[in-house]
């Protein structure tokens, strides 16, 4: 019987699992498929405190070696159904495993186009997010892909540094909010580019172009770097039943907290609007308060 | 004219530098005392995610680091007054600095005794944060200093690991919440001491025992480590006029906002449940994304 049993191995569920280690529990971390969840894909990580430069892996594995250290277990396993009684069953592929505790830290995945060639690039000219990598692109071309408010704020953010965004949408208009869109318009280095569908992305070891069809017409378009705003997928479906989620499907919580006593959400599934390495470590800093207090209290009663 | 200038150089207002200056703004940090604020003085940290195990000061000259490369101007000159019209002014000791926006991350202090010794040994046995500091004292000796609802929570913490904890109050009674004073009477490994005043902080490199007066008769306690919980002071002074306080001298905000546009407030200087390294860097991020989004906007307007 553990503690606490998280779900999750990204920056949220590490947090988790080093400050519940740390404070004397017994700590099992499931993971389905990478140590450090969506940060170990990016290949140069330049605003988290404390590392000038780090590559997400880097970081992921620093971040695993902590928790190690420190007594966490961590199992590659895949969480299929959880079961909370007085105690929390979690049902894995490979396991069943009991804990007093529970920590959802399962994170989101960013929509792809699904095109050829678009995984191979990530990171090497294909990113998702402008905060975490727009830095790069200071005085490049680049394009956001996407037509609604996050799409329009990346392209907003990358013209304030870039020398030319253009902004593709498959429809034929923007879905973002009006005061976004006009304020797009007042951009001079920002090409909206409408009823555009992108056919084929164009590059290597990097990215080199994109070919997009516009209204049947196809056209090549040399980039830097392309930023994907299609949205995001939280990775919820495993507590679709017992939690609340938003009409995105991000778990609804309370500082961290969820209606069911023991049970805590930690990290990009939860519904917030910064998605950032810092603010997954303050959340599994948070969770992980609350849970050590939810089992220190349960220990007297 | 900066972009934005953030008062105190904690890892709260590091981290906001860092987001701010990769989003192309012009960056000035004040300081008054230490770069690294709080954090600096930790001899050992072992929870911020990504360092196994790192000094205070190690961690805070990484982060200064990080942001010097990007440009972030740091100044040691404590802020005394600010005006905000349009934009902002900040009068200091020594200059008066203009920007289009500010964020307050002048953090906290812990409140000491005020015996002699006592900030010698800070970090050398004496300690403030049980979550930062407990697990180094694993079946150890310790007090912990106060009789409120952080000095019971604290001792209920330590008494998982540790093998005694002395809880020591100055008045006759704990003022904690019943709730967790009975929680605390059902522990073994606890020894509530009340109307008890320490008197003497007993060690040279490193804490040996305090010695404590209860109605006039003077007991030596040897001690492994001691956790002083009388309260925080949040530096907050500076704002007091413009901002709304909470009972405890603490900034209200709402997501690191405050009703002042283009006044953010990040770290331990704000409202809020858990104060960590992690929490404040999240504080950072938030600040610094609502003061891009600020900016921005205006920018266009």
């Amino acid at each position: 019987m553990y503690d606490v049993i998280i779900i999750g191995c990204g920056p949220a569920g590490m947090t988790a699992g080093i400050y519940m280690s740390r404070a004397g529990k017994k700590v099992l971390i499931l993971e389905k498929e990478t140590i450090g969840g969506q940060m170990a894909s990016s290949p140069l990580i330049e605003n988290y405190p404390g590392y000038t430069s780090i590559s997400g892996s880097e970081l992921a594995n620093s971040m695993y070696e902590q928790a190690n250290n420190l007594g966490v277990e961590i199992e590659l396993d895949e969480a299929k159904k959880i079961e909370v009684t007085d105690t929390v069953k979690v049902i894995g592929e490979d396991n069943i495993y009991e804990g007093r505790s529970l920590i959802i830290a399962t994170g989101s995945k960013y929509r792809l186009l699904g095109l050829d060639n678009e995984i191979n690039l990530i990171g090497k000219g294909i990113h998702f997010c402008v905060s975490c990598d727009g830095a790069f692109y200071k005085n490049k071309t680049v394009a956001v892909i996407g037509g609604g408010n996050s799409a329009v704020v990346n392209a907003l953010a990358l013209s304030e540094y870039v020398k030319k965004v253009y902004l593709i949408q498959d429809l034929d208009h923007l879905t973002a909010e009006d005061a976004l869109i006009t304020k797009l318009h007042e951009k001079n280095n920002v090409e909206v580019i409408l009823s555009s569908k992108v056919k084929e992305i164009i590059g290597e070891e990097e990215l080199k172009s994109i070919k997009i069809s516009t209204n049947g017409i196809d056209k090549e378009i040399s980039l830097d770097g392309m930023f994907i705003s299609i949205g995001l997928i939280p990775q919820s479906v495993i507590v679709k039943d017992i939690l609340p989620l938003n009409k995105y499907g991000y778990i609804e919580t309370s500082n961290c907290k969820t209606s069911i006593p023991g049970v805590f959400v930690a990290g990009d599934c939860r519904d917030k609007a910064v998605k950032q390495i810092t603010v997954a470590t303050s959340d599994g800093t948070i969770a992980a308060m609350g849970a050590i207090e939810y089992l220190n209290e349960k220990k007297v009663n």
